[in-house]
């Protein structure tokens, strides 16, 4: 790259002040922002992004599952473009960072080189995806997910909120069935910046997280069942006590992952004991288990591991055991040359990074499929997303943004 | 006592063949009862033992919270009566045999004097009483309860049902409020028969359970305090899994019954988490705690030790646990000299007997603050009750009648 390039750096103002405009859709009394995808909300979002857009010389191009590509012409149409992107859809109870901030910071960059006449070799693209969160209609990371044919637009469109309205009609009633074929269109490369919804980066005091990869998720559902008798004249030997049994396994499920630290996780976050009664023992105890890791292989171990506790336990225990698998999402890692590249980029604008990766899914899961993908996380206050609550520094978004900046131009190229 | 008594026995058959007739008012489909407190139907079984206590020859009595006393005359008008009963209320999906047994024994134990002439000198005396179970109107035991001036009269008629209809009005409305004041009537001793519900008497093998006591309880309400926070993005080493921390609580529950073997029980009978999702870490769990012994003084060590096992791991998670008393009933120990005189009845009669405690609360549990007082316990199927399919063996029912007319007969006194 030239001087003027490794020189440039966005208005980290103006991002803000985008930021709080697109958030003010959809404003909460919290503080957060509820725009629903598919919802009038999300409608008024879009094209408030879309205007903007317009405003700096971007050309619309919208698929029929409703993503957005804006495209700012490079040198050489022939190539393709680099692209970066997120959300602007958010949970019921979201915040104003989650999925924006992916958009507008790829808004900021194209702004950034309007202001200084740059242009690039390849063309540069913002997307916003259809349909990220998956709070209104299942399944999440819908928009890049039928773009990378995870599974079929005729699936989508099926897709029904809780009111029986599906995808398809919703998508119609807001205007943004478009022309284009979703995966229709070329990616050179992929870049999403997005806040981390962790406290990794806040608790080492780290500016920017190099993505290298999304964890793989294992979901499964597992039942304990015993005995229920009263609390009172049941002895502790004659007891066929669920609950006992279940806690058991329940600490296995995070001393696995303990084993497989530093990228393992391991969590039970629902329990259901039946009958659930002060003085009843229980009988059955129901509880999820979610396992992520950043290898599929290990992920698929640490399964292994659980299954084998829980046959030993069942057979000590005498109470049986059934682990349901329920879901199943595989570890996505991102390109080397991308994650090099938010790397290099960090480090030559003096910020200070850390290697990290996505526990949660995101878009650029699905392109990775595609065209090379990196991801740029910035802090979140105390780690915390999908909460109206959900905060990040001006100073961090800005940095975030000039990281994108960089890896961009330096995907796209500049004549010097 | 003299050679007739001794081989004097109850006509099991006909003791059967009440309690079925009894069960048919507020049957089941499922083969329970249904025959909530100060109901329609409540008032139906009122009705029905009353009638077969007349027929009997019985002189009846009603206090003021609907206590039912049921008398033959002994030749000592003078002397306090011996008295049996239970309750004839029962669960909403109760079953044949729960408190109903106790009030038709002591019936069975009155026709067979009286089928033999035999004339006791004290008096003895058939009760059930008020609302026992405690389902529609709390607290349980009420009428024994307010008999024993654990609670006034006042407070029991102001207890109101789910629809708001008080105790006063329902017991006026189905015409049982008696003349006599609660507890202004002598008892010389009390006896009750009464099925295990629970498993010990099956799993021993054996007829007759001696009743020494009634186990204290103290019950805590839970809450373990951490951070909700997702489940992917957020390291193991930085979590505060609020779960994770009350399950080695709920284990210790368990643990500290165990060291309090045989009396001692520990149950974690309900379970709420919050956000209680899938991809959420906990950030709040409560539980309930039931601890359990014959003992008062180790039932308050056996608190005071879950309650520093709480502190230390408090300390060590970094999670606040917070524990609060939410009931606490008294241990009741029943009269060595009635004990003994179960015992000894089931020994001469040649029944197989065990000593054991009561987990669950009894009539008798007030009657032994005012009179020696024992119990006569009898197995039941798989230790079920509180339950529709809730069963006993005739020839176990009829074996407890035999060891309660034993019983009756020698604190009664009948003259050679």
């Amino acid at each position: 790259m030239n001087d003027i390039t490794t020189t440039l750096r966005v208005d980290g103002r103006r991002l803000w002040d985008s930021l709080m405009a697109l958030a003010r859709i959809g404003a909460t009394p919290k503080g957060g922002v509820c725009r629903l995808a598919l919802t009038d909300l999300d409608r008024q979002g879009r094209e408030q992004v879309i205007a903007w857009a317009r405003e700096a010389g971007l050309t619309i191009t919208i698929d029929r599952i409703g993503n957005c590509f804006m495209r700012r012409r490079g040198r050489n149409a022939a190539l393709a473009p680099v692209m970066t992107g997120s959300h602007i859809d958010t949970q019921p109870t979201g915040g104003k960072f989650d999925g924006n901030y992916g958009v507008l910071a790829g808004l900021e960059v194209v702004r950034t080189l309007n202001d200084h006449g740059i242009e690039t070799e390849a063309p540069i693209e913002v997307a916003f995806w259809t349909n990220e969160e998956g709070s209104r209609f299942v399944p999440v990371m819908m928009g890049s997910g039928v773009f990378a044919r995870a599974f079929t637009l005729a699936q989508a469109y099926a897709a029904q909120d809780a009111e029986g309205r599906t995808v398809g009609e919703e998508l119609a009633r807001i205007g943004f069935v478009g022309d284009e074929e979703p995966g229709d269109h070329p990616i050179g490369a992929y870049f999403e910046a997005h806040i981390e919804q962790g406290p990794v980066l806040e608790d080492a005091g780290v500016t920017i997280g190099v993505v290298s990869g999304v964890l793989g998720i294992r979901w499964f559902d597992c039942t304990v069942t015993g005995m229920e008798a009263h609390a009172g004249p049941t002895p502790m030997a004659l007891r066929r006590d669920a609950l006992q049994v279940a806690t058991r396994l329940m600490q296995e499920v995070v001393a696995t992952a303990q084993r497989h630290a530093p990228e393992g996780r391991g969590t039970v976050g629902m329990v259901q004991l039946h009958p659930n009664s002060r003085n009843v023992i229980p009988g059955q105890v129901r509880f999820s288990i979610d396992l992520r890791h950043a290898t599929d292989a290990v992920v698929d171990r640490m399964a292994a591991e659980v299954h084998a506790f829980a046959q030993r336990l069942q057979a000590e225990s005498g109470l049986p055991i059934e682990i349901v698998p329920v879901s199943s999402y595989p570890a996505q890692a991102f390109d080397d040359g991308c994650v090099r590249a938010v790397q290099r980029a960090a480090e030559s604008l003096g910020y200070s990074h850390l290697a990290v990766v996505s526990g949660a899914g995101h878009d650029a899961v699905y392109t990775a499929r595609l065209a090379p993908t990196g991801m740029i996380f910035v802090p979140c206050k105390d780690g915390i997303s999908h909460n109206e609550v959900e905060d990040a520094r001006a100073d961090h978004l800005e940095a975030g943004c000039n990281v994108l900046l960089q890896v961009m131009l330096e995907r796209a190229g500049v004549r010097a």
